[in-house]
């Protein structure tokens, strides 16, 4: 018997022998641990959990810790009476376990809702609601630069930017194949003088419209058609969370639309651009996930095992050609071809996929879309789906939380915060500040009357990446002291110095 | 009698003459005509037109035309059976006539719907709705080029930009009154799990809860929050036209909290912002229109006349100080307070709102705003709703109108065509355009194997602003000839000359 189901059973035992007579719900073994729901008389809180943990450790003489305690429906069936469950961790050593309490104190710290907080970076309103963040100034700078960087590294590789609309009629989701196969994830119809109208889940459709708006020729393929797109998926209210899972997120789409014949260098020129992007953004830990479809599983997919087999064995030349190692995952497709997902890992140690390349064989024929070849004969061309940095809510979220919320200089909504010693250096802080502002940085003056000490505190939680300290040695030799976020020592530069040095820092968008 | 009211009773005996019997509905004058709804037995095409116009001008002896033949209901009410309306128009004079069918003719050649067709910017899709533009790559880049324009110009000005969600909690809106005053233009709701959310009609109140979210003093005012805003107002479907009414439509939002004390400055700074964007994008005929509340529509406005007297005679006072010359309009305020609407005319000589600035003292009120003044005391704020460049459709329509395609060279999608006189002229071609591109321009090489001249011709008609033709000479001289958009005269210019001619005319904005 493993040690968690062990303490799923002492756990019961030890709140009855507390609370004789108690009545036992349902008790289960979980990752990392387990968990027991009662039905206790009186609410428990969580300074019971000692006295409880106390009792547990004698019957079981063992290493674990009682976490924390939630309601649960009885069966999970909200029609049922509500009861308590009582969570548990448990490991093998206690090696593990402090391993395991470690990694999750880190990660409350790293927490991009808390650091979200402390920057001022998003709020959430009950009035506007749960699952839609709103993006303070300081947010936004962040956002806008993840898409300022996306679109020039696009646009350089010949991507052709659209702008299309965030909801259509119905029709084009049934014709796609959306309402038969994803319906579960689209919120509600609205209706309008009697026409079905709906978010839309994906912007596949709306690119493939505009391929179709006029006849097109070989000449004019690759077409690649890019778009940061408001999509609107369904989630479990219970499920909304940060900036993780919104009720609307940006994924930066696109779509490519080829020959046969191009579509081996186009999904490498994808992941190149990826790999890229990850390098920029500083993720080095991420490994790829080859997804296929199950034929098992009629509703997910549409239904043509023949195609479905030629893509997938396309893909795997492909991936192979280009000597990439990945994992497999079976009922892991899109509904309408194969994937290839990257897979990144959170701060909580829980995989997840962040962007997917997707090769998709059925919507060309869904929509007729064709092209004329060099002979003026009308063929099908193929369409990758994909996306560079996925969704920017959620790239935000994990950069916040990969970097502990101390952002590359590029990303940082506030850059740099001038400090002049006393009053009599506020006016060449001033001057600092409009040599920064007009070398393109974010500079704020701090000539508030408190000393230089307590705004340097305060800037190292505002993760600020530089502070300038000016006084009369730096106002005389045009310079300025600068103390580096999380660093100790103060450096004395030249002022003209320091703003290549800053210069170059942000637009080579330095990590590290 | 008036010539439109005889020549409508004419209309009615001249197709009696001709279709002996036939039962009458209802005529009337409108403007530029009149028109009259027949009960027909067969139905007549626009060639019966002229057999009709002959009886009536013997009739009547004056000078008019018979323009069109519609379906409508006898008196409007689609249970009703369907007339055959027709349509003609009448002036005093026959000058007056003539003018008019040259502006109506005018109008129709510069109408964007044509333009956007023929330049390939923008397409409808029948799957996808209408109302709902889907803008093609080339179109993109003209809207990309205004938001990066308002975009400089508003963070040089001191706004601060946010991002929020285009849906909030039905709750939101009743809050903030438009539940209760602007229903009629709101979509339904969706209701998630329960929940009622809409698509949002303003962004003001997501403004204001981020306003809201943390404790204000009076030295963080004003704030400027801005944003490109998409907005759901409903429409006829029958008026849903191009990209003039939209189902939804990108509005250059911003909203400016602050003091009392600054409220004159901030509303000249608007003022001047609007200025200056007119004057880039090259419109001088605009006018302005101080709409007020009208106390007899209680739907329509918030009801505090006490409020509405006191606000516009805030807002009359300031117009004044500025020396602004403006016309009033009576019952054309928003419903939380007094504007200032900048008025054009559109190409079809018709008056309409281009953006508003608004003066607001009721939402500061329903959502408590609050900020800390000097003296630790809690002070209600002041806010301005405004946009400075309408929304990005309307605004894309006009200028399209406005410049009958034919944009200024930043606004161009494509700017210069790169035209080899031979294939051996290919070569310098290419270096030619790479040089272009890398000096920012949009370039294109046209090297298919057809003359200069058709090549020319087609570029009129997709209103490139420069073609450069280049040959031997060109090549030896490291030269272009360049041929602007228009004009029948060639010129030859050093290529590195012809860079900073085109580099300046992008930065300058240059619209004539």
């Amino acid at each position: 018997m493993s040690i968690k189901i062990k303490l799923t059973h002492i756990l019961a035992e030890a709140v009855q022998e507390l609370h004789p007579g108690i009545k036992l719900g349902y008790g289960q073994t979980i990752e990392n641990g387990f968990y027991y729901d009662f039905h206790l008389p009186n609410s428990i809180s969580l300074t019971d959990l000692p006295k409880i943990e106390k009792i547990m450790r004698k019957k079981s003489n063992s290493v674990f810790k009682l976490t924390k305690i939630a309601g649960a429906y009885w069966k999970g069936d909200e029609k049922n009476p509500m009861l308590t469950r009582i969570y548990g961790i448990a490991f093998q050593t206690k090696n593990e376990l402090d391993e395991y309490l470690k990694r999750q104190k880190e990660a409350e710290k790293r927490d991009h809702r808390k650091i979200g907080k402390e920057l001022d970076l998003f709020i959430f309103s009950d009035l506007v609601g749960k699952g839609l963040p709103l993006l303070t100034p300081k947010g936004t700078i962040i956002r806008q630069e993840l898409e300022k960087f996306i679109i020039e590294e696009e646009t350089k590789r010949g991507y052709l930017r659209t702008c299309t609309p965030d909801l259509a009629k119905k029709d084009l989701y049934k014709k796609s194949g959306h309402w038969q196969h994803y319906k579960e994830s689209m919120y509600p119809a609205i209706n309008v003088d009697g026409e079905d109208y709906v978010l839309r889940p994906m912007a596949c459709p709306h690119h493939f419209m505009i391929y179709n708006s006029k006849p097109r020729s070989y000449r004019e393929l690759p077409l690649r058609y890019a778009e940061i797109v408001k999509q609107y998926r369904k989630e479990q209210s219970g499920e909304l969370s940060g900036l993780m899972r919104v009720m609307c997120f940006s994924l930066v789409d696109a779509h490519i639309i080829c020959r046969p014949d191009q579509i081996e260098k186009e999904f490498k020129d994808v992941l190149k651009l990826i790999q890229h992007s990850m390098k920029v953004l500083g993720i080095k830990d991420y490994w790829y996930r080859f997804s296929k479809w199950d034929p098992k599983n009629k509703e997910k997919y549409v239904d043509n095992p023949k195609a479905w087999r030629k893509t997938e064995s396309l893909m795997k030349k492909i991936l192979d050609k280009l000597k990439l190692k990945y994992v497999e995952a079976k009922d892991e497709a899109a509904f309408y071809g194969p994937k290839l997902d990257i897979q990144m890992r959170n701060v909580n140690g829980k995989e997840d996929t962040a962007f997917t390349v997707q090769i998709d064989f059925d919507m060309p024929e869904k929509f007729e879309m064709t092209y004329i070849d060099k002979n003026g004969e009308k063929q099908r061309p193929m369409v990758i789906h994909r996306s560079s940095i996925g969704c920017i809510e959620r790239t935000m979220a994990f950069l916040l939380e990969h970097y502990a919320g101390a952002l590359p200089l590029w990303l940082s909504p506030v850059q740099i915060w001038v400090i002049p010693i006393s009053s009599r250096h506020k006016k060449y802080a001033k001057e600092v500040m409009k040599k920064l502002s007009e070398n393109g940085s974010r500079v704020e003056l701090r000539d508030e009357n408190e000393t230089v000490g307590k705004k340097i505190r305060e800037g190292e939680i505002q993760k600020i990446p530089y502070f300038l300290v000016v006084g009369d040695k730096e106002m005389k030799t045009k310079s300025v002291s600068i103390r580096a976020r999380g660093k100790k020592d103060i450096k004395e530069m030249k002022l003209t110095k320091f703003l290549e040095k800053v210069k170059k820092e942000i637009e080579t968008k330095k990590n590290s």
